[in-house]
């Protein structure tokens, strides 16, 4: 909310005095959390929840405050016994185990006209592949899934590649040697966001192997993200799916 | 399958048209999974699970698109919860707790004429010599081993060296300093597999001293797989055996 | 040689006391160093010697030994200011600066019946490529090189792939983020020989992103030697195509 | 260039054997390269020469082969010295010491219509930079340049705010603790690469830190790139300002 | 003590034999632990109990020990499982679960006159803030806390900076890539510590991230403690507010 | 200067529209270099130049921007080609190889009542500890100089305690193992800045092990800078010695 | 047992005929252990067990072919629930489960009439430091402890410095930053053996700071052993003592 | 000296004001340096110059206060340009420069009775290995060298066991995969102290390999010091055997 529009609403009665001080300094402090009720007008999309590390009450009543202004709501890294707890507060949530993302919608997104490809290069990369997809949805971006894909078998990549190419940005999930966005690099002219994970055992080391061989692809047009960020993927992904 | 061979199997109604266009593509797309049914033109053998991070539902249905074809199956790294439900849906499968391999077989594997010599330094590598073991066996080779042989007590290797010289191949896994695969690098002149295991404490880092012990040993003729990839070391021994 | 030999020709004058004294031990020792003489006949191919830390005149001394006894002489990692003084000492003797290799051979080597394949990722990987490539050819070897067939354009590879396909062995060579390998594993059923390179800067530390990458290749049938280890894939190659 | 365009000209005799062939399976095999000539079809660009690791007659002979097809050239991490041998080979290339690029242009690039803001966090960081501005010049990208705003003096960079929101893609480049592209991230909606140096000392572990902190941002919608990789980000962005 | 006073009390008979000779030698043995009983004397502060990998016995000897002697105790890194045994035997002390501190007063710390800042990037890392808030307050000191204050929006912070100006010591506590240090550096003219926390995942390597980040911080005036070490913060921040 | 002042002056005539304008918004832009004229007033002395990765241009043009403002030149990591080059431009500049600090002074800075100990363990670090020394002169205090008093020989730092109890703030520089400053710190109650030195060979890694070592002190009251940070040591035990 | 000793007790039917055999090769092999009976002969002691990563079932036959030649056994690293089951089968043995170590002792060791100090930091490095009480007693040599006596409070390790240097060999024990070791070894004139342990948090990355502060001394003297390596240090200091 | 004998010849004269003070205190203060003066009554040996990171001028200064007390004088890691320089101010000493040692001998050491054999895996270790002999000798030990034993071929290191031991401390120097003390330990009663060196490339990480290898050893009876320490290894082996 602008300024302005604050005063005018707090004059009306429609907002109270502590809302309209936390809606025209920014944010509103919990002790615990100062929810940054700005980040959609700096950054086109409100505060994502990052559930690790927070317990139930503190992710709850961050969800109030943001429940309160109608934003929609993403929590990511959230065990399921915490979103059990929640989901009991907030009944409209929905919780997918797989890539522990909650959501909590207070309106559809605005459509994207162009779609996202999500690639990912076994099927153990699943859970950070889905958060991804979660992600995408979230932010209202058609997602074009091609799953456990990877290159000890290049066919299961080719007989997708024309469908990869009709769309804008390309995500590439792998773990172990996380070689796949290399070769997907070599196809495709869409911007490319690899994304380690810490598939593997030995000396993939929880993901380091996949994340130094992302860093030094020698494709161009890639970029990394964090080791398991799948929702970090998604989010760029949307945000340069709208350019 | 040849592609003719495919067309008329259609032809006839001995293939549907979901599984001709499957082998034609060669992979069977199960959403979670893309089984890789053209593998074993290409590489020999037919694809192997990798039973870590995924869960039962989803090996189970791979399982099942590769019964329908017949082959031989091997699944690596299953936990024993996830293969006791495997072992209802597929009575036939047998599962090896300590080595975490489940296999399932539909043929004889054909056997080889010539031996694997596959060497551990101590008691404590056994389950990573034993997944090495079953693979070499499940692959149809004669194997040959000398359990708990490390440097500290050579002569427990001297005894055996006679009949490891009777091998075309020689796998060694050794934790700790993994010192063993320079030893017998050094008494013989077949190719020799380096298995580096996490066993150890403290500076092992979960197997990185082994590792590095392996990749710069002074012996020549070696090679060096993934930490505690029994698998790995048990696949190429088999590859080699068969040249 | 054999005992009995030895004994044979030490009574005859062929050889003096300290020969036939070394000969039995198995190893002239120099002092500085300690000629393994037995090498060969356990091993199957006389020592090489590794030129790094080595003053040229202890090299000198140590290829006098083996000239001795017409051994072929293979000098690894040696610096062009040693090369130079050694080849005016032995003059018969071959350097090449970018693979830093110094052969000096006495007889022909007996020469294999099959091919080696010898793959590269990159133009900047070539003096890794060629101490491979020497090495195999000190052996008797016939080696296809692919160089400079990274996975950044696949068609460089698939254009080889029919050629490769008809080695017995093959060596791959890549830096940075060492994902060759595993594509090039997913295409062949002959044992895939992995060398990691330093190619590469920033977070490719050295080399250790190639050497992660393909010891958690998702191919299997790999293994892998040590960084820029050129002369390990070549020796080993030649081992597995004289099986 | 198109399968039927090929053929034709090779049949008008605009192009001879060898050429066509080359164009026909998409590469020209220079024994140490293999130039690939399809890159632009796939990628939208041609290749890039990696200088580093390669003798000026490679480069060369590369050059050559692109500067045939009337290519633009753009040669990175090229040392001065090899630098001033490929001048006076092609004498109408530019070379910058500072970035360590070398270009060769045969056209003019389409103009983008979008801008491009370059930020970085120190005076010694902008070699990096540098290498990322010519890269994205190269590409005909207009760029903002905002030098030296690091988080120790934040006004730097509020000043330059409004400009940085007039962008369409942000490049941050930052070394010690890579903190600027967490607060760049905060204030923008555009997708931000980080580019990571090896500007620091001691526990900067040459670029480690600002590459783990870069990989950690707190901030969304962020990705990375190698250490110093400023050629990487600069290629990405023109890649993303282009949709 | 002075060793006069020891002295006199055990003439006096207010201090038995052993007492008298431990507080002599200026510690208690107690077998597993000798009690420093001069640290006071040296550093101002008597001991403070590191609880991990002590056994509750262990721990309540050595708050025996102290208790004697009238002393303050503070247990940091206690489980909650220890605290419990501990409440019962010493029914006066505090247990925090969340900051995993126990204390147990005998007299009311000496006040300080100025404030110390303590400031947090994100809701996760309060476990550790707090455990730097119970150690200053143990102290004695006044502290102002700025929590959830991260870079990814900024105005949460400067919202607090008067506030912060007014604190003679500032501590700020910070996971994932740590800048927040640096960021606070820039703004006060106060020493700043700096708390990195292993709060993230993947490649923050448990705090490493943040660690690095704050040791290579391109602000003056900053020192780094271990990770997680909000005690080691708040001690050092309450010894310098004594100035 | 404030705000008024600063228009006062530039009606006066005093300040040209681009020097008023560079007051008005904290730095003067150089193209390379946004030097920070606000940081005096934020963090309590002018900005200091880091030398390393900058060209002699670059700095001599930042120098002229804070000579022309009469403040007090710091700069830090200079290499001796380059102090040379600019000690023609200054002449008044002084530089010392050892440390390579080079200052600049326009006034004395105003003199603190207490003292600061500056202790090192080795011979060998007294580049780094000479660094902190001409840092803690520029600024002002007074220095106790207590060099070589490592730990091997602990009566050569215990006939120096009484000295060092009379400082205010305890800089301890160690490299190797870096077991000095928890040794200090068990024996004073002033705060102990700690700074690890990449002195050492083989496992010390360039001063990780004396970092580490430091960071995990048994001793509390102490906080580390970066290895070699001489500098920031000097800079912070300054402000902590002036509350 | 020699030979000769080994026929006749054959030939007189003491031994039967695997035994004799197993005594000639200098191992009984069970399979999954190769049990050295010749250790002693050529070490000086009998075998050590290993406990970690061996099943009871493997223990218990191991210790059962020692018990029959009357050896005293001693096993390490020994989870309780693992002892408990083996106390059952061997009634006799001991286990002290602080130290994870069981003994089984058939004869008492032969006396040294000479000490050894066995010195830790903390009383978190306790189970480490009886691991290394328990090998010295069980092998016959008595101990001084010094438990408790980190380097934040000298004077506890002044206090035991006469008890000390009565002793032939020390061990330190210390986690954290690992500096004990060196301050005693400024000390006295024995050798010393340091052992590091994973007692510490945060950068002490599981014992690596105290294992780098250890092999980085600067005093002389001292060798290092694992991390946590109690028993290894205890059999050395044995070895050492008996010179 | 005793403090009555110093009294003693102070008042005699023998000894200056200055002279008397540094022996009262232990050290002479050069002020760049503290020179240990009671080392050699709580460490048996004086004080040992560490070369690296002083200046010759310091050195000098250090040798010049030990030479005034007819001290022996042992200089390591010294580069032979600050040995050049040092022998024209000290004409007596002698420099090794493949092992970079300077010795000056005021008399000549108490002979050992024991010797101390020295085995080193390669010839590339000989600059370690000598620094061990050199430091052996210096202090009277006898030396048996067996040079480039290295496990690639046991038989030379078999040939020299009966000659190890008769040794009463045996010294293992091994650079690569450090597989050497292993298996000396295994044949071995005396105590071994390993030394890693940075012989080796690509994954050895200077020395690294070697380290870790020989900490996590499966021999017992082993310790470890740094990589490269030759010193070390030599002066505690001189302390062992001097027991």
């Amino acid at each position: 909310m602008k300024t302005a529009e604050i005063l005018e609403q707090f004059k009306s009665g429609k907002l109270d005095l502590e809302t309209a001080l936390a809606e025209l300094q920014g944010f509103q402090d919990l002790g615990h959390s100062r929810v940054d009720l700005a980040r959609e007008d700096r950054n086109g999309t409100p505060e994502v929840i990052y559930g690790e590390g927070k317990t139930p009450q503190q992710i709850s009543e961050i969800m109030q405050s943001m429940a309160n202004r109608q934003q929609n709501i993403l929590v990511t890294r959230l065990e399921s016994e915490s979103a059990d707890q929640l989901c009991e507060i907030f009944p409209e949530t929905t919780y997918n185990p797989l890539a522990r993302v909650l959501t909590h919608r207070h309106r559809a997104p605005y459509p994207a006209n162009t779609k996202v490809a999500l690639i990912c290069a076994g099927t153990s990369d699943l859970p950070v592949a889905e958060e991804a997809r979660l992600t995408l949805e979230f932010y209202g971006n058609p997602v074009e899934t091609v799953y456990d894909a990877g290159v000890a078998g290049l066919h299961r990549l080719m007989a997708s590649v024309d469908t990869i190419r009709t769309c804008r940005v390309v995500i590439v999930v792998a773990g172990m040697e996380g070689a796949l966005p290399s070769v997907v690099g070599g196809l495709v002219n869409a911007p490319v966001i690899a994304v380690p994970t810490s598939v593997g055992y030995g000396s993939s080391f929880d993901g380091l192997s996949a994340l130094l061989g992302m860093l030094n692809s020698c494709a161009s047009g890639l970029s990394v993200v964090n080791i398991d960020n799948g929702f970090g993927a998604g989010f760029l992904a949307n945000r340069i799916n709208r350019l």
